[in-house]
């Protein structure tokens, strides 16, 4: 491991959900690893007036929570030693000038700020450092989603930050992308020869990208009402999955380099018009059903939705991608609230074999990379029985759990540590959050022009019927776990 | 499963080391798994005068031996009850006709004749089966190595067994190909999609077929001496090995369709000529040395072998293939006595793969079929470290065992039951057996006329340094487990 300098870690938020539940919980997993330098800081800012023993203690109550076995109160009480708390309203710059004064105790050191905040703080939060001169090379500012409704706020948002910070400072933060899954899919592709020949339209029948929650939309109808599926989920995650699965090789893992394909991706992705919007892309919103034996209600009688609501909690499309690779593969993207299962996978069918000496015996081979509920990457083929003439569906584990027995880090500890150390390869960069919404716009258009709201689907269910078709116009469907 | 008529399984050679070590605990495995009709009888044939109960209670004492955790006295009760002892000489007709008369009590049964004796008896056994009219189409022969010592007297004695038996009737047995992981690469190459389009020159640099024992030529100097390693090991299963890696694949899994694309590998090798043996060929013998820390002699101290005795006890070899899916891929072949370790294994190295962007951190896949000591087929990757960007390399098990729990069956199991449900895939055709012996011919020739002798090597080694040089030239080495 190469060393890493001390750095200082403000999150903005600091009181928020985000940052007790998960960013602090993965910086102490750093530590405990070990992987922290012993002097870095980590300052944490809200609105609300308090002392640092006060969030620490808060901090503490919440960590506890999360780590389960891995909090240990010796490692706790190190690690709380890194925190400090401070009063900072995102509009008033008095607050920055007393963070200033903090972090220049360090003039030199790697600063990173975490913006855990709504994107309205966004371009205030990026105008007060520079006021107070925090926004020199030194700095890197992280911004969490939602970046914008639409490519025009998306834009306002980047421009206003981009103001003050170089896109090498910024670092886009979309945390599928930090998953273990994710990540030894990047190495199996590109360091063996095994996969990458195979891994194109002569030998790929289709791909799907599913990432389902069991979860309605609970004390968060306000936001979700005004975004919906769409923006939520398939214009960053489920677009940014894609393009890992269908990147070409990068010349290196420089950062620019692999952020470079993944646009190629972005940019190849067969356009979507009103007519092609009808056929391809299902949205839904659900009713009442039940949910893991549990009665829920439908959307509509959520507290906070508005009547005749119109958002999708549902979105299931077909994406094609207009290269020489991927031409006649469909990618199936879908994603949706209140579902049968709290699923995250992606899943590369390949064909079947051109003709089976086996008879009926045969079962196209896949890849199943699963980020929820567990993390596992499975490759599914067929083997002889020992003793027997039939042939069995069996799967070779190729995240290797056995001959690895190291804990597998999580997401937001793994993007986190690149950004102290400056690397911007998992995060995206600002043409990738064009492309993707430049390629969404023309659904959210035709679903704004038209009469039809979504289809609706029981609560418990995969969702709409219109999904399972999108997938048999194909003679395909989705995959389900036996 | 398919019910399998009764049968009797006629021994030939019932009171040698084969049937006792090897067949008939075949064969009670069956029993006991179920696998044998009730009704089907084991005829053990010798030429020294016993009873079946003496013969028995010999079977049982070496079944014991062998068959360890396995046996049980209730199973092998009911297994002894179908073994039935007659005294046989392969030139006395009058025994073949009491042999008749115990057969024909059951006039249609199937009947395999298994010739477990030295090649020069096949003639006058199949002359006298014929002779009592056991030769009939319910009739199967089957004959064990070694088939001749050359080409010539490999034709004679096909000749003169195939003037009583149709080809149809003959199975010539090569246990290698029974083994459990030959009969899983088959299914692998040829039920999934994801080997067969890299199972070729793009994306394989080279292919090893290893098999060595660490015993010498014990007792069987008599015999060996005048074969040696080329025709002993090579010619046969070696050969076999290497046709099963790189056939096409066959139209279907009948016997003669599989038989043919072998057929077509062993005429497609590159004829070696006085020349090419030269370089392409390695022989060597042992010297005194050490196996396994014990001291052991020389071959030329053996008991039994002859002084200046030219019998190699090794060889190395590069075989070419020249097909379109081939050309250009060495195939190495080794084999020996006296070696390091007891190993009999297939390796596919895949090659390289054509850039890294993970830096020096490589290193090609390669698909490892063990044989011996333990039975595996293991393909190595390169996958991620949970948490770290360090490249690992680990090795998917493709022969499932956690999946299938079911014991794996011995060679000689699945072959007596091919034999005795009538299926020649696994048993080696004539003409493969004559291109075979074809092409090792100009080796013999080249040896004959040569003033060269083999190249020694001490005991306990990996046989002579030709043995790599032959590789290195290639920029390549033999594969040894880390």
């Amino acid at each position: 491991m190469t060393p890493i300098d001390a750095f200082d870690m403000v999150f903005f938020g600091g009181t928020g959900d985000l940052a007790l539940r998960k960013l602090l919980p993965a910086l102490y997993h750093q530590h405990q690893d070990g992987n922290l330098p012993v002097d870095g800081r980590i300052i944490c800012l809200g609105r609300s007036p308090s002392d640092t023993a006060s969030y620490v203690a808060k901090a503490q109550s919440k960590a506890k929570e999360f780590l389960g076995k891995h909090y240990n109160e010796a490692d706790w009480a190190l690690f709380a030693s890194r925190i400090e708390y401070f009063k900072v309203d995102a509009n008033t710059t008095a607050d920055f000038v007393v963070l200033a004064e903090a972090l220049n105790k360090y003039p030199t050191r790697n600063r990173v700020f975490y913006l855990s905040t709504a994107p309205d703080f966004f371009a205030p939060i990026a105008k007060n450092l520079a006021e107070v001169g925090l926004n020199k090379g030194n700095a890197r500012v992280v911004l969490e989603k939602p970046l914008g409704h639409d490519l025009e706020s998306s834009n306002k948002i980047n421009d206003e930050v981009g103001e003050y910070f170089t896109e090498q400072q910024i670092y886009r933060i979309d945390h599928y992308l930090g998953k273990e899954p994710v990540l030894n899919l990047i190495a199996l592709r590109f360091a063996n020869t095994l996969l990458e020949p195979l891994w194109r339209r002569e030998w790929i029948r289709d791909v799907q990208i599913t990432v389902t929650e069991q979860v309605g939309v609970e004390t968060r109808a306000d936001f979700y009402d005004k975004t919906g599926a769409l923006r939520d989920m398939v214009q960053n995650h489920l677009l940014q999955l894609l393009t890992i699965v269908a990147m070409e090789p990068p010349a290196s893992i420089d950062a620019d380099a692999v952020r470079d394909e993944k646009l190629k991706v972005l940019r190849a992705l067969k356009p979507l018009t009103p007519e092609t919007v009808h056929n391809k892309v299902v949205r839904g919103q659900y009713r009442a059903g039940a949910v893991g034996g549990k009665a829920v209600p439908g959307y509509q009688d959520e507290p906070g939705v508005p009547a005749g609501s119109k958002a999708e909690t549902f979105v299931a499309l077909k994406a094609e991608i207009e290269t020489w690779r991927w031409a006649g593969v469909p990618f199936f993207l879908r994603t949706g609230k209140r579902l049968q299962e709290r699923l995250a996978e992606i899943v590369i069918n390949f064909r079947e074999a051109p003709t089976s000496i086996f008879g009926k015996n045969t079962q196209p081979n896949r890849l199943v990379i699963q980020l929820q509920p567990a993390e596992s990457v499975r490759l599914y083929m067929l083997a002889k029985e020992p003793g027997r003439e039939r042939l069995r569906e069996v799967y070779l584990d190729l995240d290797f759990k056995e001959a690895f027995s190291t804990r597998s880090p999580e997401a937001y500890e793994r993007l986190l540590m690149d950004v102290i150390k400056g690397d911007l390869s998992l995060f995206v960069r600002r043409d990738e959050q064009r492309a993707a919404w430049r390629w969404v716009e023309p659904i959210i258009e035709s679903w704004e022009n038209s009469n039809e709201g979504p289809k609706t689907y029981s609560a418990g269910t995969w969702g709409p019927a219109a999904s399972s078709a999108l997938l048999s116009r194909d003679g395909l469907c989705w995959h389900e776990e036996a």
